[in-house]
């Protein structure tokens, strides 16, 4: 698959079918992820595959709960959108993110991104000094592994909402206090089709050698 | 270029040819950055690209400044490496950031990516939602910008140790108070060699079906 295609192909698959993801795949896919960046090279990430269906069914229960949350309290701040097209993107959103919540334990396969508790703070005489956040050492990480996913022809979606349960996800599946779970990315083979997702295009969001300077 | 090798090949790239990045490959890895995925698709992302030679020059001396005051606040810390090959990769990482650090202005091109304050906070009956961090949803983003990058054959590092004088970027780019800069990509041809970079083993950090599982 070409590279730059298939960065531009990679959109959220929410809808998977029923053939498996193997092991030698998801390891291909942690093989990539591990070479993502990180501050000082520290590499601050585990990876949590379950494959066990009951586990998955949990998780996926978990999931469900954690959704019905999110939706109820997502949707009445959303307004109207002015376009026609855009409400009807939205709504297609919505209706995946449903089918998703309501799926999500029957996906061929669950990855959960990890990080542990890292102390970044450096002090000099003047202070402390801001180098960053650690989230920044690690989703480069949980999108490498989706992009290769993608050029294995498996489709992935960057999930966070389980985090509105995050203590039943970490009682479930044994994860210790000290880790975070920063992702939870089902795997699997798009029962739709890869594709170009709905952005803003590049030029609106670009900006030349000063803030708001948007030709050259 | 192959997807899969692409990606296990893009490393952290330090040093840069004189070659120019012209504007069409810039804005080429724009559009693969905007392919990201954010939550309730948001998109919360700005990018200002410097090609000015004195703004990259006042850029790159502030980079300078800041990361003099990482490097004198890091190496303290970090003890000796057991392994003597260990040490060896970091001396050479270190030789490389400093590098970088004394001839940032001089890259061919600098991408800053900018993310808006964004109020994440749902609520509901039983209080607030956790719904994960806002750097989600931008990081992705800048990891697609650099395999995109990589995919033309220029190289990229994602560094956050200008931070420190993050106010100094702010007025010198007119970067309004409500953006945080969450990263600062250096984009030229790479005066070495693309590849794969030193990594634990995808194996050492994967867990199956609970934590600390790591055989199957």
């Amino acid at each position: 698959m070409d590279m730059y295609d298939g960065i531009l192909t990679t959109r959220a698959i929410r809808r998977f079918t029923d053939e498996p993801v193997t092991e030698e795949e998801v390891m291909a896919c942690i093989r990539a992820a591990v070479q993502g960046p990180s501050g000082g090279n520290i590499q601050p990430w585990q990876f949590l595959v379950v494959t066990d269906p009951e586990t998955k069914a949990t998780l996926g229960d978990i999931y469900r709960r954690s959704y019905e949350r999110y939706e109820a309290a997502l949707l009445p701040l959303v307004p109207p959108f002015k376009r026609e097209e855009d409400q009807a993107s939205w709504n297609r959103t919505i209706a995946a993110s449903r089918h998703l919540a309501e799926h999500l334990g029957e996906a061929p396969m669950l990855v959960l991104a990890l990080m542990p508790a890292i102390s970044m703070t450096l002090t000099d005489a003047e202070g402390d000094l801001d180098v960053g956040t650690p989230y920044a050492s690690v989703y480069p990480a949980v999108q490498n592994l989706m992009l290769a996913a993608r050029s294995l022809g498996i489709g992935s979606t960057l999930t966070t909402v389980y985090r509105i349960r995050q203590d039943e996800v970490r009682e479930l599946l044994a994860i210790p206090e000290g880790y975070e779970v920063v992702a939870l990315v089902p795997l699997g083979r798009p029962a739709g089709k890869f594709g170009a997702a709905r952005r803003r295009p590049p030029e609106a969001v670009t900006h030349w050698n000063r803030f708001g300077e948007k030709r050259r």
